[in-house]
């Protein structure tokens, strides 16, 4: 084989060598975007079927222009109406919805004025009637773009605004070579309604995506999320972990997460939620502000949990007393605020008045003052301040998350009386005995044996709970008087008393 | 006076009284809308500017409509530029150039595409045209409806997603009842780059607002925000209040708080400082995704922040040796990470290599140490535990702030390198006998009451300092053969490393 031979193999032998490989990460290009398609449509089938929806509705405007007399009578302007439906349809009817108005409210006003701009200019005669149109058009493009920064006019009507200005725009320049601008105004006003139309009338008819179910099912589902971090946590946290167990894996202690970023789509929501008309569950004027509210509480909360990640799992091998009293305390309030946060996200799904959500939220209130009375009585002779700061500062955390979730419970309840949710069961008062060792770490303190005291706190009230003391299943209440059925407790829990005082 | 005068007396003064209501109602809500108005303009007058450019460039675009030869030859086409002109108008350079952009490839592809289509659907006959253009434009439609789900499609090309949906749709149709499909498909095209290019041109050639310089300063000034609050918190959160004085209300105590919610400004402006060309100080394919990274790590440093917040002020009339300490040991972390932070602000502002921030750094991070030494060794055994609570709360979030201010560091470095930052001088050595407090503490603890050791940890490396001592101004590193001078410290300092190890 003579060299140029050789060349050449080398040649082609290089050019196949690139041809596979380029073949090979064209194929593997395909299948990862084939991947991704699948999951995009898995993870939410629906918006296969907005695709198929969008193609629906362009296609059934595109008829149209089949339609001789139709087309005949709107002419080129037929275009307007596919451009309209193309632009204004979205994923959910409220934004469907809001968009479509603002076309049309925003044609029909900026029409209008156009027309009366045209009028106007010709009055001082021909010659000045381009000077003054541009200038009128420079004036209010001006101030439009301008109005388009307030905050306000942004989220709501930002389209409205820039269709006003393009309207008014074309409406009133075009007019100068086109006699019949008023003829013009008029088909493009048409059009634009007809596309609107359809738009919506596609985006309710078929499969609609309500941007308040959606909405609805974000903000419980947030609750839910949390409510199942705080009920698996102090488990978790305090547990000697076996071989091999990572803690950090368990999905429901990474579910609430997905709170920290979820703003943007719970204010987009609510904007859309708000064009909605009647449907299902939902009457018109449904408070969906109130959804933000809980919505931004319910992050508050997940803020404060994602404080708690940072601080080491405690050494537990063999906890002092305190310690574990400590971690009995932090336990309940953990526990009991996730059941009131689950019983919220239940009550939210499924539109009916919170019942029993009190009787936990009382609980886990309880536990944060004997987490108080603990912290302020206890100094630590037997152990130096490191071992006992992971725990401590778990306990002040949670405390905080206690404070978030009575927040929380308000906001839903004024949610179910602003959107009339359905009465529940009559609430139900607070279970004997169920903070078992509450209880224990009480008695310690107030030097009770037999008989069984239980503190807690009248839960008719949540908005200043009444401290009572229980005794064999009577309740009596602890009042300024310091009336106390049982005198052997009585000097301990008046000293109780002071530290459990808000 | 009859009962009918006195009624219409009464009617007349209801009216009246309304009629003043209202004027005094309307004339309120003006004064608040204008107030607002001159806040929005003064809070950034490039808005004026942009909305006096807009209005200029819709102008510019509508003589357009004065030029007869310019208005023959593209007749009702000319609206397309004014149109585009309204929709591609945005506030930065960069936004207007990514819709200019997107708009004007997706009609070239579209309108192509648009033009195959009509002649393949003209090829089976006349009958079945229309079905087959109904059905390109459905299955069209339905495809890109669903790539506009895509994240990153939707994050840079939805609009010109739009847009190819759009001039599909109009070219191929519209060609059915007009020959000219061809003529269409190009004056769209000509009056849509028109438009795009006016748009463009009135965007960089007057005043322009790059996106890329806002993301520079939003986020320089962000880390300079959680510099002003590091370096002035410690001092605060330890002082005894004066009368009167509330600590919540000092600015710079409150200045961090929007970097929490400034993440969606960070992403839309590193999107549109993409599309910008080079200016300024910035050349095109400037590292703009390297200050989204810094923005990130800057918030979640602004979250710790946050935690910072919820810890009660501690008592602090006669504190304990022990919370002295913590308190000194925390005023130096603060203080130190303070003036990192405003050294890595001032090193983005000036775009040259920050140069002393490693002394900082080192020096919080000595700090963090003998915090951490303090709170291992000492047990409380003359405070109860609630009262050295809120300092060493405090001193575990600062300890996460430190690390946080280090990624920072290490992510302006990369910024540095990556977009080649000019030299500045060469670094620091860390100055002597500067952490004035820590010295005594760790005297304390090492028990050498004479000559002065320091321990300092060696600046020159960022990623694993070397532990040294440093006596009478003579540095001795302390390495794994543990050579040190100084032999009454000699077991302590072992100790003590023992401890400081990471």
């Amino acid at each position: 084989m003579s060299s140029v031979d050789h060349e050449r193999a080398g040649f082609i032998g290089r050019g196949w060598k690139w041809l596979k490989g380029s073949i090979v990460k064209c194929r593997d290009k395909v299948v990862e975007v084939a991947r991704k398609t699948k999951k995009l449509g898995q993870d939410d089938p629906r918006r296969i079927i907005h695709s198929l929806k969008a193609g629906l509705a362009v296609s059934l405007v595109s008829l149209l222009y089949y339609f001789k007399p139709l087309y005949g009578g709107f002419g080129v302007s037929t275009m307007w109406a596919v451009l309209t439906v193309v632009v204004v349809f979205e994923f959910s009817v409220g934004a469907t919805l809001g968009r479509g108005l603002n076309r049309g409210l925003a044609t029909m006003l900026a029409g209008a004025l156009g027309v009366g701009a045209h009028y106007l200019a010709n009055l001082p005669g021909r010659t000045a009637q381009p000077i003054l149109l541009v200038l009128f058009v420079f004036l209010l493009a001006a101030a439009v773009s301008f109005v388009r920064f307030f905050p306000k006019m942004k989220a709501r009507y930002d389209y409205g605004l820039l269709i006003f200005m393009l309207t008014f725009c074309l409406v009133s320049i075009t007019g100068y070579q086109d006699k019949e601008v008023l003829d013009l105004a008029h088909k493009r006003l048409s059009t634009i309604l007809i596309g609107s139309f359809t738009a919506v009338f596609v985006s309710i008819c078929i499969c609609p995506v309500w941007a308040g179910d959606d909405l609805h099912k974000l903000v419980s589902g947030n609750v839910e999320k949390l409510g199942n971090f705080l009920e698996g946590f102090a488990g978790e946290y305090f547990k000697v972990p076996g071989d091999g167990e990572s803690r950090d894996n368990k999905t429901f202690l990474q579910g609430y997460r997905s709170i920290l970023t979820s703003k943007n789509s719970e204010d987009s929501l609510t904007n859309f939620a708000r064009w909605e008309p009647r449907h299902g569950r939902f009457r018109f004027r449904h408070p969906w502000k109130q959804y933000q509210k809980i919505g931004s509480l319910t992050r508050q909360c997940a803020y404060h949990i994602e404080a708690l990640r940072i601080y080491p799992y405690p050494d537990i091998q063999a906890p002092a007393e305190i310690q574990r009293q400590i971690q009995d305390a932090c336990t309940e309030m953990s526990t009991e605020s996730g059941k009131a946060l689950k019983e919220l996200a239940s009550a939210i799904k499924s539109m009916t008045k919170p019942s029993s959500v009190n009787t936990h939220i009382v609980n886990s209130k309880t536990a944060a003052k004997v987490l108080k009375f603990l912290l302020k009585t206890s100094s630590c002779e037997d152990f130096v301040l490191l071992e006992v700061m992971p725990t401590a500062m778990v306990a002040a955390q949670l405390v905080e998350v206690v404070t978030c979730v009575e927040k929380i419970a308000e906001s839903v309840h004024e949610l179910a009386s602003l959107a009339h949710f359905k009465d529940a069961k009559p609430e139900q008062k607070p279970a004997l005995g169920q903070p078992q060792q509450l209880q224990q770490t009480m008695q310690q303190f107030s030097g009770i044996e037999g008989p069984h005291h239980i503190i807690t706190i009248n839960g008719s009230s949540a908005v200043l709970p009444e401290v009572s003391i229980q005794e064999c299943g009577t309740v009596v209440h602890v009042t300024n008087t310091d009336i106390i059925k049982g005198s052997k407790a009585k000097t301990n829990v008046r000293e109780m008393r002071q530290y459990l005082s808000f």
